[in-house]
C-alpha cells in the first residue's frame, strides 16, 4: 500500500486503506506495507488503524534510516518496519550526502535502535542494481550483525534483467545468512520475470502491489507473481489466487485508477475472445487459446462479437441466450455483427440479442420504450432532467435531478420505470476514456441487476448523455425480457 | 499490424493501416505483418495498398497452411508470408483435426508452393511451447528442406518462462540452420523477458506490436523489446528509437485503445514524479529516479505535484512558471497543493499558477471570466449552450450548438472569445475513464494552443460539462495570461 500509493494521484483516507488491508489480508499476504509513518499524522492515523485492525498479516511501516522516523513507526504499532538504506553511490550523493561508510554506519545503528524497541526490522538497500556488491554486501552484514531479520534488494529503477538477477540471488543468499527479499519497478516491463526469476534464484520474500500499481510503470504486480508461481511453476504460494480479480477490481475503484483492458490476468479483455478463428478453436477445446482457467483467479471468460467474429462464436452466443436459428438466419445475424464490427464496436450480448430478435422476427416489442427526454444544466442550474417512457403501453413522465446531467436522467428513468421495474439496481456505470475532440465517439458500459441476475449493456454517441440513456434502456429491456 | 488487430474492439480502416505503416517504416522496423490476406477483400485492398507504398520494409501477409491462403496473399503484392501451422497436438486435434504426419506433410507442401511462387516464407509453429519438442524440430526441419527462409517460434497463449526459453532457444538454434523468430504473448506478464531472452539466446527476430496490443494481454511490446535491448543490454537494434513515442501516440488515436498511464516506457505517467521525497532527488540528479533519458524515446518528463509533493518540486515549479515566492509563501503555496492532493487531485501546472498567483497577491484577474452558462439537450433536441463571459469588463453572451452538450458549451465558448482570443485551438480533449457511478468523478483535461505556444488544464467535477468548461476556462485564461 505504500509503493502503490505513490503513483501519481492516488491519495487513500484512512477507510479505504482499512479495506484494502482488509483484502490483502483475506487473500493471504504475509507483510502489509501500510504506509510511511513519517509522512503526516494523517498517514500515522491510517497506519495505526490497519496495525490495529487484528489481521493475520504483518504490518508494516517504511523508513528511512532515521531513528525518528522509526519512532513515528512505533507510534502506530507496526510489527515491523522496511527501513530503506540508499546504497548506490549517485543515491548516496544526491539524497543524504554522506559518504558509503557513513550511510553503513546509520543503517546498522538504526537498525539496532529498531530492534531494540521490540521491530522486525528488512534492511533494504535502494538502487542495490546500481551499487558496487561489495559494498552492498558489506551494509547487509552489517544490518545482520545488527539484528536485521530480513534484507530486501531494490531495482529502484527498474534496471534489472533476469539472467543478472539470478547471478546476483545466487551470490547473495549463499554468502547471507538472514533470507533476502525481491522488489521490482517495471521501467522496461520486466518486474514480473524479475521477481520470479530472484524467487527461483533463493529469494525467499517478493515486494509487490496489486494492478502493479507505483510511481512511473509500477512495481512489479502481485497478480502476475503470484500465477507465474502457480501456473507456470507449479509453485504453491498460499494466497487464496480465486480473490485476486475481485481484489484488483477492489484497489481499481478505491484508488481511481482503471486497470487497462489488455493487463495481464486482471485486464477487461484478457479472457474474452473476439477474433473468429480463435472462438471456433476455444469452443472445440477451452485450453486452446486460454493460457489458464479465468475461474482460478475468480473470473468469467467472455465471448465478444466485432470485425473478426465467426459463425461458430454467433452461434454459441444465439444457444446461450436460448434463442434457435437456421442456416439463412445465422447468416444473416453474422453480416449484421460483422458491419457493426468494421466500425470499431464491441458487440455485447445485448446489442446481439436485438440483432438476433430482430433477424428472428420475434417482435418481442420492448417493454420499456424511450419517448422523449430533455436535460437542462449550467453552473447556476441545478441539473435537471424529464424524461416520457412507454411502459407497457401507458405514458410515464418523471423528472429528475442530479449531481450532473447523467445523473439526472438516470435518476429520472429509475423514477419512472420503478413500478414496473423495482428492484433493478445500477451495479456499475463506466464511461471509456475519451480521446480525441469534444465530439469524439463515447463508449458507456452499465452492469444492471435484478433479483440476483445480472447483464451488460452499453451505448455508444457522440453525446455522453445519450449514450447513457440508450445503455440504461437497452439493459432494463433485456432485463424485463428475460423474465 | 495483424496481431495488433485482433485486439478486441480494434478495426483498421485502409488508410489507417496505410499511416501505422508508414511510421513502422520511418522506424525502421524490418517486417510488416500487414493483415491476413484470406479474411476479407476489404483486408486484402489495405494489404495490397501497403504492400505497394513504397516502403523499405517487407511486406507480410499471415497465411495458414492453405494454398488458397498462400493465392490471396500473392493477389495482395507482398514479399513474405508468416505461414502459420498448428504444431501443438491440443491445436492440431481441435483446430484442423488431422494428425501430426498430415500438418508436416502439409505444411513443407505449402512452403513449397509459396518458395515456387517467389515468396520469403517465414515457418511458424502455432502453440509451439506446449508442442512435442521432436516434432517441433522435424516440421522446421522439413519446411527448411522444402526451402522455409526463417522459421518462428509461437508461444500462443504465453506459457514460457525465461529459463524454458533459454533452453529451448539454445537447442533450436545449435541444430536447425535456419534463423528462427520468436513470438510472445503477455498472458502472465512475461513476453518481453522471453522474446529479449529468446534473442540472447540466438534468435534473430522478434514478433512485436507497438504498445502490447493484440488478443487477451497482448503482445510483446515494441517499445519494451527494443528499449531492454537498446539501454539495459547496450545492443544497437537500428530501430529510431526517438520515435518509439510517437509511434506510440499515433497507433493509440488510431485504434482507440488507450494506453495505461502506467506501461512501460510509453505510458503517461512513467516519466512523471510526484512524490515529495523522489522530485528532490531527481533535481539532485536526474538519473536519481529516472531508468533512462525520457528524450531518447522522443518524450518529455513532467513534474506532478500531489499529496507526497515537496517544496523543492514546488520550487522548481515556480521558477520554471517565472514565479519568485519567499520562504513563508512558498510554504503558504506547499499547504495549499497538499490540501488539493490529499482529496486525490492531480494539480496541473495551471493549478499550481493559480494558487501561487492568489498566495504572491498578484492580482492577475483573470482575461476571461464565466458568468453563466446553460445547457439544453435530449434525443429530440439539438444540443444547445448559451454562454455568458466576462470578458475585458465587457459581457459578452453567445449561443452554441454541437453533437452532444459538451460540444455545443466549448463552441459556445469559441464563438465568445474569438474576439479576444481568436487563435486558440483546442488541440486535445481527455477524458479520464468513470469508473463507479454516475456520480463519480469526472476529470477532464485539455490542450490548448495559440501561436505554436500550448499549454494543458484540467477540471474535475461530477458533472462532465462543468468539468469541460472549467478546464477550458482555466486553460484559456493561463494562455492569455502568458502573452
Amino acid at each position: 500500500m505504500r509503493d502503490g500509493e505513490q503513483t501519481p494521484g492516488v491519495a487513500l483516507t484512512l477507510e479505504k486503506k482499512l479495506l484494502i488491508a482488509r483484502a490483502l489480508d483475506e487473500m493471504r499476504v504475509s507483510v502489509i506495507e501500510a504506509g510511511s509513518a513519517i509522512t503526516s499524522s494523517g498517514e500515522r492515523e491510517s497506519i495505526k488503524a490497519v496495525a490495529n485492525a487484528g489481521l493475520d498479516a504483518e504490518i508494516c511501516s517504511y523508513c528511512r534510516i532515521v531513528k525518528t522516523d522509526v519512532d513515528r513507526a512505533l507510534d502506530c504499532d507496526v510489527d515491523s518496519i522496511h527501513l530503506v538504506a540508499p546504497v548506490s553511490d549517485l543515491h548516496i550523493r544526491t539524497k543524504i550526502k554522506k559518504d558509503r561508510d557513513t550511510v553503513r554506519y546509520i543503517a546498522a545503528e538504526v537498525t539496532e535502535y529498531a530492534k531494540d524497541h521490540g521491530l522486525i526490522v528488512e534492511l533494504s538497500g535502494e538502487d542495490a542494481t546500481r551499487a558496487d556488491p561489495d559494498f552492498l554486501k558489506a551494509i547487509y552484514s552489517d544490518g545482520i550483525d545488527a539484528g536485521a531479520d530480513r534484507l530486501c534488494f531494490c531495482d529502484t529503477v527498474g534496471l534489472l534483467v533476469p539472467e543478472k538477477t539470478t547471478e546476483i540471488f545466487r551470490d547473495l543468499t549463499s554468502s547471507l545468512k538472514a533470507p533476502i527479499s525481491i522488489h521490482c519497478h517495471n521501467d522496461f516491463g520486466l518486474a514480473t520475470a524479475n521477481t520470479v526469476t530472484a524467487l527461483a534464484a533463493g529469494a525467499k520474500q517478493a515486494h509487490v502491489t496489486i494492478n502493479g500499481l507505483g510511481e512511473r510503470a509500477g512495481n512489479a504486480s502481485l497478480e502476475e507473481v503470484v500465477m507465474c508461481l502457480e501456473w507456470l511453476y507449479k509453485y504453491d504460494t498460499g494466497i487464496r489466487h480465486e480473490q485476486i480479480y475481485r481484489t484488483s477490481r477492489l484497489v481499481s475503484r478505491l484508488t481511481g485508477i482503471p486497470v487497462s483492458s489488455n493487463k495481464a490476468l486482471v485486464g477487461g479483455n484478457v479472457f474474452t475472445h473476439e477474433a473468429g478463428i480463435h472462438v471456433h478453436g476455444l469452443l472445440a477445446d477451452k485450453e486452446t487459446y486460454e493460457p489458464m482457467s479465468p475461474e482460478y483467479i475468480g473470473r468469467l471468460r467472455q465471448i465478444v462479437l466485432g470485425k473478426h467474429a465467426g459463425r461458430s462464436s454467433i452461434t454459441l452466443a444465439l444457444k446461450e441466450m436460448g434463442l434457435e436459428a437456421d442456416e439463412a438466419q445465422t447468416e444473416e445475424i453474422f453480416n449484421r455483427v460483422k458491419q457493426m464490427g468494421d466500425q470499431g464496436k464491441h458487440i455485447t450480448d445485448s446489442d446481439l440479442q436485438t440483432i438476433a430478435l430482430t433477424v428472428l422476427a420475434i417482435h418481442k416489442e420492448p417493454l420499456v420504450k424511450l419517448e422523449e427526454f430533455t436535460i437542462v444544466s449550467g453552473n447556476r442550474v441545478t441539473p435537471t432532467a424529464s424524461i416520457k417512457l412507454n411502459v407497457k403501453d401507458k405514458e410515464i413522465v418523471q423528472a429528475g435531478i442530479g449531481n450532473g446531467p447523467v445523473d439526472a436522467v438516470i435518476n429520472a428513468i429509475r423514477g419512472a420505470v420503478s413500478s414496473c421495474a423495482e428492484d433493478v439496481v445500477l451495479e456499475e456505470y463506466h464511461v471509456d476514456a475519451v480521446t480525441g475532440g469534444t465530439d469524439a465517439l463515447v463508449e458507456v458500459r452499465v452492469k444492471l441487476s435484478k433479483d440476483g441476475k445480472s447483464i451488460t449493456a452499453s451505448g455508444a454517441r457522440t453525446d455522453i448523455i445519450m449514450a447513457s440513456v440508450e445503455a440504461v434502456m437497452n439493459g432494463l429491456n433485456r432485463l424485463i425480457w428475460e423474465e
